[in-house]
């Protein structure tokens, strides 16, 4: 088992990766004092409920815990305010007092919704993340907790940071080839933006992470964990640093904005994303091997570096433009400026990123 | 004008207080680093709205700020989240960005519902408050906003504190006599709690703030203030000390839970809710004058000090088990030890509660 400190004073919290872990979820909330007495209510989806959920109650309820459980549809739908508060409802209904925990079990759909609805229910109770998804390693750290609203994504949310985070790496092991590739692609960007050695180990080790090696894997998410968790300590609420963490999601947003249902995975977005930051970067003066790495670690992935041709370049840059990551006006950008190394551009212009989208849609994907 | 700060380390912010401060709003928001690039957001209600919005708007356009306004429906109901959607998509809408304001101008209605709007919206933007009761002087301070939910008030929300509070003591001055006397219960419950010598105060001045004069409107606003500011920075997230400000508010939210719409004010209701507790008090020990100087207060406020008989005390009694201020399954309550001093029972007996509830079914109100 590896254990990491998210360390954010009196808010600090352990994250925990190994295999089993799951089996060992008791022990591991009385570590921690989560409450006997008071009822605790896990969040999944209909996915991972059917495999997981009943074992993780029934072990609960043997260690004396008073345990409900919420399932919700799989998918981004579950963002939003409605089955937030059908979350908010269930746990009104089962009695959750002001000691009680909300356990999220499940990818980063459910993570944001249990979070967001732990950090709103009576202004705050316990959390805690069970992260079954790679790409949920990126959303459980760092406390940014949300739903949706039908004009923008996570627009609608708080910072709040759960008391431990258990990453059991045998519930990876049915992850569809799809979402094992997307996760990888907020794996990746913890090595673009902070660790060249990392970026190294990744090319070297992708196809022992593509067929989900549990060492390789545990040692992966482990080092993305990190590089969050350190540039988060840094800047919990996202005044500066923390923005660096958005590399190609900018793109990436915008992507997923305009796309059809099942069309584009978060990761496979902002794998484009990030192959869109490389070109900018290189043409603002970083090194030429800046885009070729970056490109060819996501084609050595399966993700996409091109953005489908059918896209309209008027509807993504409109998505951009209502995108959050917008200051009085002026558009802020993460550019890549060497492997492991980005800055934010707060004046980037609009039109060297359009342009950069029109290049993008002449890309095919061929190494 | 009167300035006071709620001390909250780099959460602090001022309190003013003063007759004709509206017109300053736009000097006081520059003062206070209001972004004039970004646009801000004003929420308020039918009432309000008819008087004081126009104005607002138009000097703070003249200033060069960037104003858009959302007029909710007033009372109780615009506490929901369908309410609170809108006003999100209101932002959305209107561009609001992450340095943006969100201003309520109301009641405690009003600010609730914009607090937490501005708590969440990109997980958490600017806030200013101009309480146009004299209620809201409470919930204008402490950073406690919420929304509610069918089963429960206030269970859907955050602790979001705003960059100033602005308080116009001209906007007082057309309170129906009914808000007044319910606004006037808060002010009493901060002496209660906390002043003696503030009790004493209010006993002698009670006919000049019933006719507000403002002189004395300003200087119990400021001390009923400063008596919440002192707690709240005490005990930001009301892990303890904070709770003493729910003096009367068992019983008082139980008592709102049952009634039909528009028969108790919040105020009404806890003005019973604390001579019940000074009942409480006295049959655990305190001296008798705590239950005959509480219940006189209110007589001469003109505020009702019994239950009114066709209340069900069942009905009473299971609202209050669903109230969030239980822990673990026993009762908290808020118990009178002398005028000006209370303490937290956590072992309150839910009998004796149930029997004073019974006592002050007799009440009548006579002094």
């Amino acid at each position: 088992m590896r254990e990491l400190t998210v360390d954010l004073g009196d808010r600090s919290y352990p994250i925990y990766i190994g295999e089993g872990l799951l089996h060992r979820a008791a022990e591991l909330f009385a570590k921690h004092g989560v409450s006997l007495k008071s009822p605790l209510m896990i969040v999944s989806d209909a996915n991972v409920a059917d495999t997981y959920l009943g074992p993780l109650e029934e072990q609960l309820r043997s260690a004396g815990y008073l345990t409900v459980s919420i399932t919700v549809p799989s998918g981004e739908s579950s963002k939003s305010l409605s089955v937030f508060e059908s979350v908010i409802t269930k746990a009104l209904e089962a009695g959750l007092d002001r000691h009680s925990t909300i356990v999220a079990l499940g990818g980063g759909v459910v993570g944001d919704l249990a979070g967001y609805a732990a950090a709103a229910y009576m202004r705050g109770i316990r959390f805690i993340q069970i992260p079954t998804t790679i790409l949920a390693h990126d959303s459980s750290v760092g406390g940014k907790v949300a739903v949706n609203h039908p004009l923008a994504k996570n627009i609608i949310g708080a910072f709040h940071q759960p008391e431990i985070v258990l990453y059991d790496l045998q519930t990876l092991q049915t992850l569809p080839g799809r979402e094992v590739r997307s996760g990888l692609a907020e794996v990746i960007k913890h090595g673009l933006i902070w660790d060249a050695g990392f970026v190294s180990w990744i090319e070297e080790n992708m196809a022992k992470l593509l067929s989900l090696d549990p060492e390789s894997l545990g040692y992966a998410l482990y080092k993305g964990c990190s590089v969050k968790a350190e540039v988060v300590s840094k800047d919990e609420r996202e005044q500066d640093l923390r923005a660096i963490l958005n590399l190609g999601h900018t793109i990436g947003h915008a992507l997923e904005a305009v796309a059809g249902y099942g069309e584009l995975t978060h990761g496979e977005a902002i794998a484009i994303g990030m192959v869109g930051s490389a070109r900018i970067g290189v043409e603002l003066g970083a090194p030429e091997e800046v885009y070729e790495v970056t490109r060819r670690l996501f084609i050595s992935c399966g993700l996409p570096v091109g953005i489908p041709a059918h896209y309209d370049t008027d509807a993504i840059m409109s998505a951009m433009m209502r995108d959050k990551k917008f200051k009085e006006g002026r558009m802020v950008f993460v550019v890549p400026t060497a492997i492991g190394r980005v800055e934010i551009d707060k004046n980037m212009s609009a039109d060297l990123v359009r342009r950069t989208v029109e290049q993008l849609k002449g890309e095919t994907g061929q190494a």
